[in-house]
């Protein structure tokens, strides 16, 4: 089922949690749950688990609640989870050989086209099945490979330098774990920003108040 | 200014971006904001921005605005930026490198006092002063220096192992990259955990829905 609608921000941001925690279920052959149920595994009102996939058209079936298999399946193809949309990786250093080594793109829709690097070490090393190419070879390889999607482990004013030639040649949306403002440059890009520091911060608030009854961001 | 009530995970997981972006004008020499300017920037509804500061008491003042230097300060002591939590990593593999080399510990609440890991061939490595210690050693430590927070990037068994031995000894707080649930297994403790998937699923879905309005996830 497909939106024919804007989806809020804070709704497309809690569907991959949905869709978590549906699987999770899905592996321990749990077949259907009711919003209430989900709502106290997740943390979240009943009310809003309705109300967020109501964007979506429901799914959900008075006095059966949802269908675990069923909900699991739309809401992947809502996530685009089967599309394997092309990427790269810009930056094989520590983060971006984290991510190839403990992403599992093709379960996240995308699949993992070119790893790119300045760094001459790195150029020529072999990673789950792709050679680390010279960031020089950027353009030219976007031009033949049309990757649409772009992990940016590099530097801000590296990001910055390529960010015009990326998306001249078609790419469209960044994972960006640099803090180059790719949206404030490019208008009509997707971006997700990571921000690691703002998750410490927030463990940092929990053990500061250790008295609250918080305990655990997930 | 701390508060004395439960405050929402939702609402604890917007602070760090609040704390952020008023980071940022404060960059920019802005030194007063009203809360309508504040949402357009961060794309949430000025009733947000209120009803989320005033869980600690409001800040705001009518007709004028936020003193952003001042409101800025109050969010860092409310989140424990200054505090100095004593922390340490759980393997320096990919991740644990990155986090090292890209995150300012101290400017988000924590000093990383040790780093920790069971490869013979990291061990004894110097990263920011402090040198990679033997997984076997952590015990020890943690009696004689009482870290309170642990970053775990080390894979779900392992964690599992050890979790018990931390918790034991300490270890009241866990930034998880891990898939293990401490929380289930260990009552009291506080935990963050950081789906990087869930975060390229939301990409995902940007990019298979174009025509949507939301550029950015942030």
């Amino acid at each position: 089922m497909k939106s024919d609608k804007n989806v809020s921000n804070s709704v497309i941001n809690r569907l991959p949690r949905y869709y978590r925690f549906l699987g999770t279920l899905l592996n321990k052959d749990v077949t259907r749950i009711s919003s209430k149920e989900l709502s106290q595994l997740m943390h979240v009102t009943a009310s809003q688990i309705r109300q967020d996939l109501n964007c979506f058209g429901g799914f959900g079936q008075q006095g059966y609640g949802y269908n675990v298999e069923l909900l699991h399946r739309e809401l992947g193809s809502i996530l685009g989870v089967n599309n394997m949309t092309p990427a790269i990786i810009l930056g094989a250093g520590n983060l971006g050989k984290a991510l190839i080594n403990s992403i599992e793109f093709p379960r996240c829709g995308f699949q993992l086209v070119g790893i790119f690097e300045k760094n001459p070490a790195v150029i020529g090393q072999n990673y789950i099945g792709l050679t680390v190419q010279d960031i020089a070879n950027l353009e030219k390889f976007c031009q033949t490979y049309h990757p649409k999607v772009a992990a940016i482990c590099i530097p801000k004013d590296e990001a910055a330098a390529l960010a015009d030639t990326m998306v001249a040649n078609g790419i469209v949306g960044f994972w960006n774990f640099s803090s180059y403002d790719f949206n404030f440059h490019h208008e009509g890009v997707k971006v997700v920003n990571v921000h690691l520091r703002d998750s410490l911060m927030t463990l940092s608030y929990m053990v500061t108040h250790m008295d609250e009854g918080n305990s655990k961001i997930d």
